[in-house]
C-alpha cells in the first residue's frame, strides 16, 4: 500500500495545480548552500538552492520577511499557492521569500543524477534542507554585533509545515515564529489507523452515513467480480478503465491502490471553491462524490453508483475518454523525493481494520515488508527511530511561538498537534477545513472557520514581531 | 599561533588529570549509533559509542537522570572529574551518565584509522555528537504514548559546556535543562583580542600589576637575545631547555608560543587548591607565578625571574630535569581531534594586540592563513560561519532552561553567555572562578562564590524537575 506514503507529498500537488496561472510575481535567485551542514566528509561540495524573492511591499528594506519553508516539490508552485503570504505582506510592509527545498523543483544537488543512488540521494533529509534555509537567511538577512537581522516569520503547508515548526524548534535564533499549517508531525507515531478512519469519517458526514457504508460494502463486490473472466468483462464495461483488466489482482491490487489514494486526495481537497487536480473538481468534492452513494446499494448496482462517483474525481469536466487507474496524479520527480524521505527518515505507519472502524479493506502496518520494499527501491533502509529523538514532537514544552493549524476534515490531522500545554504554542481547529486551506488565498466561499483561523494568524505574528523587536542586546 | 586553537581542548585535559586516582565507579556500556544521522548516503553504518552509567542512588530507577554531554577527550576522565554530579545524584536519587564524544577516548568510529582523512574524520562534528546524545537517550530512557521518559539534566564544562547548552536548545524533548559551566559558546564573533584581554587582567591582579608588565617586557629582551649567538647560549643557560635553542627561531617561535601556551593554562587551572597537570602546581598558581614577577625587572635579571615563576608550572615538585618547550602539555589523539574541530566548526578567531591592551606579542587573526594551514594539515577548510547560522547563540530568546556559569578569572568567560534578557536563561558570574570550577567536587577551600554557584545549580535544576513533572500529556 505504498499510495498512502505518497499522499502527502501529493496533496501538495494538488493544491499546487488548484491555480494554473501565475498570480504573484518575484525574483528568482540561486545561493551557492553546502551539499552537508552536519559533517565535513565532501566539505567543499556546494549546490545552487534556488529562492524566490519579492520586496515590494518593503521598498526600505527594514520591514520582516514571511519566509516559507519549501517542502517536496516546486517552490514556484508553493508561491503561487500560499495566497495568504501574499495578503499579509502589504499589512506588515513584509519582503516575500519563497525557499526551495534540496532535490526538488530546480534545486537538485547533482542535477539530473540527483536521484541515482543513495550516494546522491542520501543528501535529501529534511534535517539537511532545514540548515538549507538557515543558511540563506544568514546570507541575505545576516545578523552581527550591531545590527540584529530583520524578524522573519515561517510559514508551510503540510509537509512544509512540519518544517516551519522544526525550524523555530531547531534555528530560533532565525526565526521569530512559525505558522504550520496542517502539519502532521505527530503521523510517526500516531496509531497507525487514524488517518483511515478520519477519512471514512469525512465520507460519513458529507452528506448521508450511506456513502461510507457503500465504499466499504464496494471491495467485496469488485473482489467477487475479479475472479471470473464475466466478472472483469463487467467491471472494464462498467469503469471504462484505459486499460482493460486482465485478473483479479489488477482489481484487488492496482484498481484498490488507486481508490484508496481517490479517497484520500478528495478529502484534502474538499474545499469550499472549484479546484483543479488532473482534472477539475468541484467545491466541496466529498459532498459531490457522497451524493451519489446516498443511499444503500450493493451488487452491480452499487458499482454503477460508485463510478459515477468516481467520475466526480476523474471526469468533472467531461474530457476523460477513460479512467487511468495507474496513478492518482501526474508522477513526477517531487513522488520519488517523497518515496525516498519516507523510506528513510519520515516513516508513517498507516493501516487499516476494514470492518466498523474504517472504510477500507483491511490492511495491517508490516514493517519488515516496507523496509524491504524501501531497500529494493532505493537500497536504504528506514530509521523509524529519527522523528522521535531528532525532533520529538510528543512534548513540546520546550518550543515557542508556533501555531499548528488543522481543519478537522483532513485525515491528516489525526497527526497533527491538536492540544498544547504550553501556552507559547497555539493551536487552531477549523471544523470545517480541509488540508491547509487556511494558507490560501482568501475566497468568498470560505466558511467563517478559515477566516478565523487567518485573523489568529496575523494576531500571533503580530505578536512576534513586537517580542522580537523589544528583545535586547546581551553582548 | 596554532597553539590557541588547542587550549580549549587542552583545558579540560589539565582539569581532567588534576585527580590521577579513580575516585568513582561505574559500568561502561556501548551502543551501536548510527554514524550520519542526517543523511542516508552510508545508512547503515554504526559504531559503537562508549557510555557510562551509575544507578547506585536510584535503585527503582524512577529517578531523574544526570547527562554529562562528553566533550574532547576520554569520558573517564570526565566521570573522574565532575565531582558535583556525584554530589548531587544522591540528594536527587539521580542516575547517572556519561556519554563519550565521538572520535574521542574509545568512541572511535573507524578505530585506529578514524583520524585517517576527511572521509572518517569528517563525520567529527558537534551536531553529529549531539545526535548521538539524543539517540542514546532515545534508547536508555524510551519515551512513548503511555510512559514518558524520566527527565535528564545536562551537564558539561568548556567544550562539553558548550554541546550541554547546544543540547537543551536543539533537542528539548530531550533534556528538561543544562547547566552549563565556561562554554564559550560566543567565541565565534567575540572580538578576537578578548581572550587575551582577560589573561591580562588575571595576571595583573593576581598579585602585583608588575606581573603582566613584566610579561609585557619579556617578548623583547628575549628577542634581543635570541639575536646572536652569544644570547642564546645565555638563554640555554637560563632556561636550561631540554634540546637548545640554536636559532632566532626557536625563540621567537617555539618558546614563545610555549610560553604564550602556559599562561592560559595557568589561568584555567587557577584553583585554589594543588592541583596536577604534567607537573602538580600549586593552589592559586597565577598568584605564586606573579609573586616570582612583582617588581619591575628588566633584562637579564627579568629573565631570571621569568625562569623562576614558569618553574612553578612545571617543575613545582622539582622532578623536571629541564624544561620541554615542544609542548605545554601530553600529546593526544584529543589534541588531534580538537585541532580538526577548530579547522571546521568550531574556528574561534584568535588575536594579541600588543602594547597596552594585552601582555603578549602583536599578533592579527589571519583568517587566510588560518584555512591554509587547516587544509595543509586535514584536508579541510573551515566553514566559520557555521555556528552562527546553525546554533546562533548572540540572540537566546528561544531558549529556556540553561544556566550558564562563567568564572571571570577564566580567560574564555570572554566568549561566554554573561548576560540574558531572557527569564529562562540564568546566569551565574563566579568572581573568584577559573575554568568551570563549579563542576569539580566540593573541596574547603572554594571561595563563597563557587560554593553559591552550586547552590543556584541545585536551585534550578530542582526547578526544570518539577516543571518536567507538571507537564500534561497532549495527544
Amino acid at each position: 500500500m505504498m499510495g498512502y506514503l505518497l499522499i502527502l507529498g501529493l496533496a501538495v500537488l494538488a493544491l499546487l495545480t488548484g491555480q494554473s496561472s501565475a498570480k504573484y510575481e518575484y525574483q528568482t535567485k540561486y545561493l551557492d548552500v553546502p551539499l552537508d551542514h552536519f559533517s565535513y566528509v565532501n566539505e567543499s561540495v556546494t549546490f545552487k538552492l534556488r529562492y524566490l524573492t519579492n520586496d515590494t511591499y518593503n521598498p526600505d528594506g527594514s520591514g520582516p520577511i514571511l519566509f516559507y519553508t519549501g517542502n517536496e516539490g516546486d517552490i514556484e508552485l508553493f508561491a503561487q499557492n500560499t495566497g495568504f503570504m501574499w495578503e499579509l505582506a502589504p499589512k506588515l510592509k513584509a519582503s516575500l521569500v519563497f525557499a526551495e527545498h534540496r532535490f526538488y523543483g530546480k534545486t537538485l544537488p547533482f542535477g539530473n543524477a540527483s536521484y541515482e543512488s543513495p550516494r546522491h540521494l542520501g543528501y535529501l533529509t529534511s534535517e539537511q534542507a532545514l540548515a538549507d534555509f538557515a543558511y540563506l537567511l544568514a546570507q541575505i538577512n545576516p545578523s552581527n554585533r550591531t545590527v540584529r537581522a530583520r524578524p522573519v516569520v515561517a510559514f508551510g503547508g503540510s509537509y512544509g509545515g512540519m518544517l516551519a515548526a522544526w525550524f523555530r524548534m531547531k534555528y530560533p535564533h532565525m526565526v521569530a515564529g512559525a505558522i504550520a499549517a496542517s502539519a502532521p508531525i505527530r503521523q510517526f507515531d500516531t496509531d497507525c489507523g487514524v488517518f483511515n478512519q478520519i477519512l471514512t469519517s469525512v465520507f460519513s458526514v458529507a452528506y448521508t452515513k450511506e456513502c461510507s457504508l457503500n465504499i466499504g460494502r464496494s471491495w467485496d463486490v469488485l473482489k467477487n467480480y475479479s475472479s471470473s473472466a464475466d466478472g472483469l468483462k463487467t467491471l472494464n464495461e462498467k469503469f471504462k478503465f484505459c486499460s482493460n483488466l486482465t485478473k483479479a489482482e489488477d482489481v484487488t491490487g492496482t484498481f484498490f491502490d488507486y481508490l484508496i489514494d481517490v479517497y484520500g486526495n478528495l478529502a484534502m481537497i474538499n474545499y469550499p471553491y472549484n479546484s483543479s487536480f488532473l482534472a477539475p473538481v468541484p467545491a466541496y468534492p466529498v459532498r459531490e462524490f457522497c451524493g451519489r452513494l446516498a443511499q444503500n446499494y450493493t451488487g452491480l448496482e452499487l458499482l454503477t453508483k460508485l463510478q459515477e462517483a468516481l467520475s466526480i474525481y476523474y471526469n468533472y469536466n467531461g474530457q476523460a475518454k477513460c479512467l487511468n487507474i495507474n496513478s492518482s496524479y501526474d508522477s513526477s520527480m517531487g513522488d520519488l523525493g517523497w518515496g525516498f524521505q519516507s523510506c528513510t527518515e519520515m516513516v508513517m505507519p498507516m493501516c487499516a481494520e476494514g470492518g466498523s472502524r474504517d472504510m477500507f479493506p483491511k490492511q495491517p502496518w508490516d514493517e519488515k515488508k516496507f523496509s524491504d520494499d524501501c531497500f529494493k527501491k532505493f537500497g536504504v533502509r528506514p530509521r523509524p527511530i529519527a522523528p522521535a529523538y531528532i525532533y520529538g514532537g510528543q512534548y513540546l514544552e520546550g518550543a515557542s511561538n508556533i501555531v499548528f493549524s488543522n481543519g478537522l476534515l483532513d485525515p491528516w490531522s489525526g497527526g497533527g498537534v491538536l492540544r498544547s500545554g504550553n501556552s507559547n504554542i497555539k493551536i487552531v481547529l477549523i471544523p470545517e477545513g480541509a488540508h491547509h486551506i487556511d494558507l490560501r488565498a482568501a475566497d468568498d466561499n470560505d466558511p467563517g472557520s478559515v477566516r478565523s483561523a487567518r485573523q489568529i494568524h496575523v494576531q500571533n505574528i503580530q505578536l512576534w514581531l513586537k517580542q522580537y523587536r523589544k528583545v535586547k542586546k546581551t553582548f
